[in-house]
This record gives structure tokens, sequence and C-alpha cells, in this order.
């Protein structure tokens, strides 16, 4: 029984290690690109932003550990560029251009997601980056040393995008940010959203936008990025739009895609072949709160789907629930959580949403470091149901928001989560915690119990 | 309808204020034995840790808004002494000894809970105090700066204690804690438990487990509080060995108690008697993991049954499903955390328990800033549900606990839980969440599952 995985990162080394610890015997080959497998790839903005701290520490296990420790056949250096489902093989080359071949009985596609590059004039310039291997991590980090970078406009304004703004900033690097759309992050409430466009503001990161971005012009030692009102200069250019799937090479080989250009795959990560699954960014899921497919590229769920490739690979049924769309930064000193759906897309999802925004305190009646917290909830109209939260504040906000994650995993209504027992101590939270806040104010407003919002504490 | 109400704290108040939101016209009248409503008492050691603060910074609403922005018929210093269910009156005395009879159409007893002082000699010593009111919590704070207090003698080691010692250390008062049982926390795994008893003690407090204690003696100035084999000297002797709910009218009025003779209540928080409510600290509520009666006098549980006591006095009816036993307190640098059953719990409400504890980091690997977390868990090996979980860490112990508290109301299966979309980032956890972690390594223990433990990241 031979297993061979596409991609050695986060999904493709969990399949591969799992798959050896559950069965010792089996061959296990790891097909991987770059020279890089298993760092931390979410850590790459904070590593940036210590010039001290060398970028290798980022790597959890080396390759020589995979091969040597875990019997692991990992190639580093080799590109896949063809799947032959008929021959059940798998062909490409290798850095010195050498072609290979090679059999699977199951074969996992783990080939993550890329930087979406927009194909405009410049954006192949020198210093211009975009970041999301730990090559690209070293590459802006180098670029920032050597050139000693002092200026930097970011095209984006996503997680990515606001984690490596505060990484510049933290190097006292003057960073402009610029995007077409008017929104500031879209997905958000913007009772919330604009409290995280103040606090970046308030770091001295100009924030650009409706800005559409026509080109990148050299000028110099630094590079204009002009939109048709707007020109902005910088030593260097970091684009984070966004990732698309790596899926060119399942589409071409006949495998069914899912939204985004996603590789289709069910409750058990397997594609619409029956020998191919796919893990990690490439691939979709389903959202625990629509049943629909959605794609979502982040860390725990392409951890989660390697090893469940592993254990349905190696004979041991595994079916994952599902998403829940969790997701959560940090910026300055703000703490940023969702889980769930928003207002735009519960709607589109069917329900009949109904959003309610509160604004409570962080901690109790008089205790002292007390802040503000900001919550939105979605649930539907008609049932009851809990869709979604989002979170805003200077402390609680992410570990707060794993509750709701819980409650869209159990398809709870908004009543009963108001009636959970959430705990409470002074430090941490007003008697009523912010989330319980909210979800007794929705209620109220949804007209389905009798229960209205806490007086203040 | 006249709504009479024993008890002008977080339960009795809420229940007001809220009957006369939702039915103006109510006539609601609440019979407070001293002359405070409406304050944070969990938040008395917080202020007493400050000599700057006054403790009047805790009133949450003084007595005069209720009975002039709200109208309800607030008397304070008025003592009920006996509730005549026969002819549907309350009688007592106010301060000046005058006595009254105040007629009912329905009653909520929020009574409250008092701290146990132990029937041993030197117990009503000046200078033995117990942290419960208001008033407590003044005559405490006075007691120090007009004694000049240096030292201090802690009887018991529950919350209060350890938040009160952390108050003291605060003020550079030498504490010593002493308590008869052997267990520092008695519910708690001792791999955590050992975790918090080091962290106390790595604040120069003395911890004196396992001795009885026979008496306290005045010695001069100061106390001595005398063990067989040991004796603590102090400025003061704070007496924290727990509370005991305030039952003693009820029963005598002949309502069935429940479990610590706190008053039986069904989930509309009614009595035994049909015109006769109780919530607070005094009633007992329905545990969601067991599914029967328990006792933990806790704020948030107290305001929420207020609220529902006053539902139902209206003619919402509204049902509480009840609590889930979560609690947290932050002691020096510490945040505790717990929800649902300890071990022995579990078996004794006739679950066949697992427990696991795991060790992990609170951050991504390679994250600045990254310190151990300390995670149990307890399931049921039969049925695979989750019943319990306690954390143990520096940063996001207390918010975090939220999520299996969530869990517990919805009965899930520790497996179920194990799938959840709970966020990541590097500043808040490893990819896998110290809770997932301690979930995953539960399931590969019961094996039920094939899922098994992360590896590092």
């Amino acid at each position: 029984m031979k297993f061979v995985i596409i991609g050695g990162d986060a999904a493709g080394m969990s399949a591969a290690s799992r798959a050896k610890r559950n069965l010792p015997d089996m061959e296990v080959t790891v097909l991987e690109q770059t020279q890089d497998v298993s760092y931390s790839a979410c850590g790459m903005p904070y590593n940036i932003a210590d010039p001290g701290r060398d970028m290798d520490d980022l790597v959890v296990r080396h390759a020589h550990v995979f091969r040597e420790k875990q019997g692991i056949d990992l190639r580093t250096g080799h590109r896949v560029e063809r799947i032959n489902r008929g021959i059940k093989t798998v062909t490409g080359s290798d850095l010195q251009g050498a072609e290979f071949e090679i059999p699977y009985d199951q074969l996992l596609i783990a080939t993550g997601a890329s930087p979406i590059i927009p194909d405009l004039p410049g954006f192949d310039l020198p210093g211009v980056m975009a970041l999301k291997s730990l090559e690209d991590g070293k590459r802006i980090k180098d670029f920032i040393r050597s050139r000693n970078v002092k200026k930097i406009v970011v095209i984006g304004m996503g997680y990515i995008a606001l984690e490596m703004c505060e990484a510049l900033r933290e190097r006292d690097i003057e960073v402009h940010m610029v995007k077409p759309r008017p929104a500031f992050l879209p997905w958000m409430n913007t009772a919330l959203s604009s409290v995280v466009k103040e606090e970046v503001e308030g770091h001295n990161v100009g924030i650009h936008l409706g800005h559409k971005i026509e080109r990148i012009e050299a000028s110099g030692h630094s590079l204009k990025v002009v939109c048709p009102d707007l020109v902005l200069e910088g030593d260097a250019v970091l684009c984070a739009i966004g990732v698309k799937p790596n899926s060119e090479m399942a589409a071409r080989a006949g495998l069914e895609l899912g939204p985004f250009d996603s590789i289709a795959v069910d409750n058990t990560l397997r594609t619409t072949d029956e020998n191919i699954y796919s893990a990690g960014d490439c691939a979709d899921a389903y959202h625990v709160v629509t049943g629909q497919k959605t794609w979502v590229p982040l860390a725990l769920r392409a951890n989660r789907a390697g090893w469940a490739v592993a254990d349905n690979v190696t004979g041991k049924r595994t079916e994952l629930t599902g998403i829940a769309g969790s997701a959560v930064f940090k910026v300055f000193g703000l703490e940023v959580a969702r889980t769930g759906l928003c207002a735009d897309e519960a709607e589109k999802a069917g329900f009949d949403p109904l959003e309610v925004t509160v604004q409570t305190r962080s901690r109790a009646h008089a205790h002292p470091g007390s802040t503000t917290m900001h919550v939105q909830i979605v649930g539907d109209k008609k049932s009851g149901r809990l869709l979604g939260m989002q979170i805003v504040g200077r402390e609680g906000a992410v570990h707060r928001i794993k509750a709701p994650s819980v409650a869209l995993h159990c398809k709870m209504t908004v009543e009963a989560f108001s009636q959970c027992d959430l705990a409470y101590a002074p430090p941490f939270s007003p008697t009523w915690d912010p989330m319980l806040t909210a979800a007794i104010q929705f209620v109220k407003k949804s007209g389905s119990s009798p229960i209205s919002l806490p007086r203040p504490q």
C-alpha cells in the first residue's frame, strides 16, 4: 500500500506523520516543491517584527527528522506537475530538471494556496512581495534589512495585511494600506470594524479605501502604487489581497472543484476520485451552520483534515463535521474574533437574519483596567438559531469566541446560549458576560422570549 | 397584585427591577435587613487591595434610585423573621424594633447565604472577621487601616480566601492560610492544584494544610489560631471556610430544602409553595450535567434567577435550564477555571469517568511570551459525553472555559468537542487549542475513536 502526498506543509505532513503512526509499515512518500516542511506559517509576521530573531525559529520539525525518525520518504524540491488517474501515478520534475513518475494506491493533494497577484503592470518588479511560504517570509525580512526599508505600501487589508502592518510598525516602518473596495473589513459589522480601523489609524498607519490599483511603477530606489486619484510611494510593496487554492492540477485531472475553485471533498476528505483525497488550504469544507460547502484556508482545519485523511487511508474511517468559520487575529492592542456567519452571509444562505450589536465593559463594575467590549450577534429570526458572532476588544475577545463556536457546532438557539453558565469573576467580565448581554438583547429584539437586557453591572 | 421580596441583593433587586419593567403597575416591595442593595460583592477583595479606593465605589445602584426612578417600595433595615403561608404575610421588625406585617400575593425569598463560622472558642473575638456583605468588607478594610495590620491568618482556602490572600499580599500584609483538610483545592486534579499552590507559595504565603483549628486566642493586640501542632499568630483572622444558605426561615415555614439545606426550587424557581419563589445564594438549582439538584451560590445564577422569577410572577413563564458548575478566579498571576464535574463528582453522579490532564503552551511554536497551560478533562467512558473541564494558566484559562460550559449545556461528547472549530492565531494558542489537545487525548485513551494526540506545534 503506497500513500503519496503532494505538498509537505500543515495538511501534508500531518497526514504523513499520522499515517506512519497508524500503520508503521505503510509506504508514505511526500513530494514537496520547496525545501521547507512543517513550519509555523502564521508566525511569520511576528518573526518579521523582530529583527533579532532567525526565521528558521519557525521550523517546527526539520525534513531529516521526518525521514530518519519517522521513516517518511520525504522528497523536497520535487514539483508534481500531473496526476495520471488512469494509471495511478504522479509525474513531475525535481530541482535539477530530472523527471519522475511515482505510482500511488492512495493520493493526497495538499498543495495549499497561493497569494493572489493581480495581473497588472509592475507587480513583477523587485520589491513587490507577497507572504505565504517561509521563503517569502525570509525574502521580505532580508529585503527590509538589506535595503533599510523605511516605508512600505500594503495592498489589501485582510488578516495577513493587518498582522504585517503591526509587524512593520513595530520596526518603525511607515505603512500605508490601500484597497479597491470601500469597506474596511467587509464581513464585519461597521460598529465593530470602525473600532479596528481607529486602532490601526491610531498607530499612524495610512488607510486608503476605495482606490482601484492601476499599476506599480519603479521610481529610483522606490516604488509607486498608482491609483486614479492617489499615488503611494514606498521602498517596498506588500501584496496581501488574499490567496487562491492551488487546484489547477486537480482540475486538469478532472476532479470536481468547490467554492472559489477549491478542491471538492466529502466529509472523509475524499475527492470525486475514490483514491484521491485533498486537505489543507487547497480543499473545501462543509460549514456547520449552512451545511453547504465553503472554503476557509486556515491552519487548524488543515491539520485536522490531514489527520482525518491519514485515518481514512489507514482504514480508520473518520468523518469531519466541518468548520464554523472561526477566525481570530490581533492587531496592535485589539483582539478581533469571529465565528459563523455575518448578516450578509446568513441572508445568502437562506436564513432570515437579525443582527444585534452591544457595547459593554471587559471587567466588572468598578474593577480597574476595564475597557470596552464590542459584540455582534447574528441569529435566525424564524428558528431563533445562533448563526454567528463577532467580538472586538482589548482583552478576552479571542478566547471568548470559542464558546459561540461550540454553540454553532451544536446548532444552539440564541435563547439557549443566553442561558449558558459562563463563568464570572470581576477581573474578567461583568456578571453577565458581554456575549450573554448580546444574546439577551437579540432575544429581546427578536420578540421570541421574555428575557431582556441586563442592567449595567 | 403584590409582589414581596425578602432580600435586596443580586437576586432580589434583579427580580424587583425586572418585575417593574415587565409590569409597571405591579406593587413591588423589597425588605432588606441591611442598608446596602445592589453592590458588586465579588469586587470586595479587589477594593480591599487598594487603600486609596472607597468601598462605596462598589455600589452599582443606590437605594433611592430604586425607589424614585423605578418605583420600587424598597425598605432597608427591615428584617423579616417569619413567613405566614396560611394568611400570606411576612412579619418582622425594623431597626427601631417596630414590628411589621406585610401581605403578599407572590413572595420571593432571596435571603442569600452567610459565612460559616465554626462553633469554637474565640471566633467571636474582635479582629476575627468574615467577608460577605458590604458591611463586612468595610469592617475588614477599616480594621486593616486603623490597626495598621501587618499579618493576617486566613482560615479556609476557597475562592474568596485566595482572592483575599492576593488582596492582602498586594498591601504587603503577611498571610498564613490554614485549613483542616489535607487537599489544597480538593475538587481540582492535583496536577493542576499543585500549580496553583506553588503560585500562592511563590508570593510568600504560608499554606498550612491538614491542621484542625481548635480555638482562637487573644494575645495582647494580636490573635492566635491554635491547632494541635501549630499556632499561627496575626493582627487579624479572616474566616473564609465557606457559606451556607440562609434558609432557616423557609424551613420553619415548611418549605422543602435541597442540597446543603438550600431552598428547593423547580426550573421556574418556585418552591414547594406555589406562591413562593426563591432565587440567589439561598436556593438550589439543577445541574445540566447530572440533571440532579445542586447548590452553587454564584452571582450570575443569582441575577439570572432573579429575572426568571420576575418573568414568572408577571405572567411570562420562564424556565431556567440550570447551571454547569462553572467557576473562575484569579490568584496572583494565574487564572483558574472549572466547569462541570470533577472525577469524584462524576463518579458520585453515576458516570464512569475517565480523567485526562495535558500540559501545553499558551501560544504558538516560537511565539514570544508563551507560558504553560494545564488542562484537565473528564468524560464518561461509556457514552463518551463531556462531563467537565479545568484549566490553569497565566492567560486565557478563564475565557476558554466558556467553550466547554456551552458544550455541557449541549450534552456534547468529547469527540464532538474535539472537532470544534476553535479559532487559532499565534499570539493566543498553538494551532490545536489546549482544550482540543486534552479532548483528543481523552478520545485516544478512552479508545472510542482513532484520533490521537497532536504533535507539538
